[in-house]
């Protein structure tokens, strides 16, 4: 169990099609701030990691009691954020496009407001975000240059980060998201921050 | 939407089998009374509401990464609760016997400690809940008469009310277990306990 002294970390999980990721990331850094926890932000993708599982959508699409419920469940968790949230009309909507821009975007320094203006994007407003035109509409509001951004974003070397992000993701045993990650231990759900925080604090071992 | 003025009510819908059933059943009846909230105790099998999504095995052995994380996970909410946990040796187990015994002890008012034994044998003891045998040793240690009251649970009668139990589950949206319902909203899981007694209280509509 490592356990960092000094400067407590964990790694936040998302992926931009991922319903609960969306307050997730809306909260992560203010709550982890208050914790006196460090983020590291982790854009991935579930794709694989679902086709794994067998499914080739999204497990609340597979499974139409759940997916209802879900739905619900988010209004809830969102209301109770003051969150704004509108039924996207389309569902999941692809993340690729969004997961390499946020890996740009991060090495820069604007890697949070831009994780934070697409799933405003997807969830809020009802964007397209799997368009590439929608991400470079976001990319311009936040005042960085749409075209070399993307530029970077789809560039080999940037492609393959990602897939080995999410290598990484299915070694330590990630199979939704959000996940964070404090040490070794894995917490699923946005529900599971507060947890995460007082895990990473206290470096407890298992 | 209905409201109960005066009288609060959640209903508790749990399966034997159920992981985090377990830590749900040993709080409820605490955690409402603490919130003046009346609990509605209801046994029911997901195994048909599982079968129905494709599933013949639970979903925690169907995918393997989410099993590892869901038994970490259980581990640390019941340290939490300071409950025993004890990785059962068979998983999942056949709650039928158990859930036809809790409608009659429900109906004599011993209901809530038989839950609680039955989940504890399961969880704590590592003791086969699927047998007749273990449900009568709980029921005798509860100074009922195993005889008797195992004779009334599988009498036809209680055996029809458990399928129709299942079949309200199914229509209620319920595909999973614990399940709080508080009016016609549902909470699913042990972590959702205390959003659903604060829905019951508030009677907010949707």
């Amino acid at each position: 169990m490592s356990t960092t002294v000094g400067n407590p970390t964990i790694a936040f999980w998302f992926e931009f099609a991922s319903t609960y990721s969306y307050p997730a990331a809306m909260r992560v850094e203010e709550a982890a701030r208050a914790a006196g926890v460090a983020v590291e932000w982790r854009p991935f993708l579930l794709g694989p990691i679902f086709v794994a599982q067998g499914w080739n959508d999204s497990p609340f699409n597979v499974y139409p009691a759940k997916g209802r419920y879900m739905w619900r469940d988010l209004a809830r968790v969102c209301a109770k954020l003051d969150l704004d949230l509108q039924h996207p009309s389309a569902f999941p909507r692809n993340g690729l496009t969004a997961a390499r821009v946020a890996q740009i975007a991060l090495d820069e320094g604007w890697g949070p407001d831009f994780v934070r203006a697409v799933y405003t994007a997807n969830f809020a407003e009802d964007r397209e975000i799997g368009e590439s035109d929608v991400i470079a509409e976001i990319v311009a509001s936040l005042e960085r240059d749409p075209d070399a951004v993307l530029a970077r974003a789809t560039a080999p070397e940037n492609k393959e980060r990602l897939k080995r992000t999410g290598e990484e993701a299915a070694r330590l045993g990630i199979f939704g998201a959000p996940t964070f990650v404090a040490g070794e231990e894995l917490f699923w759900g946005n529900d599971r921050l507060e947890d995460a925080l007082a895990w990473a604090k206290s470096g407890a071992a298992a």
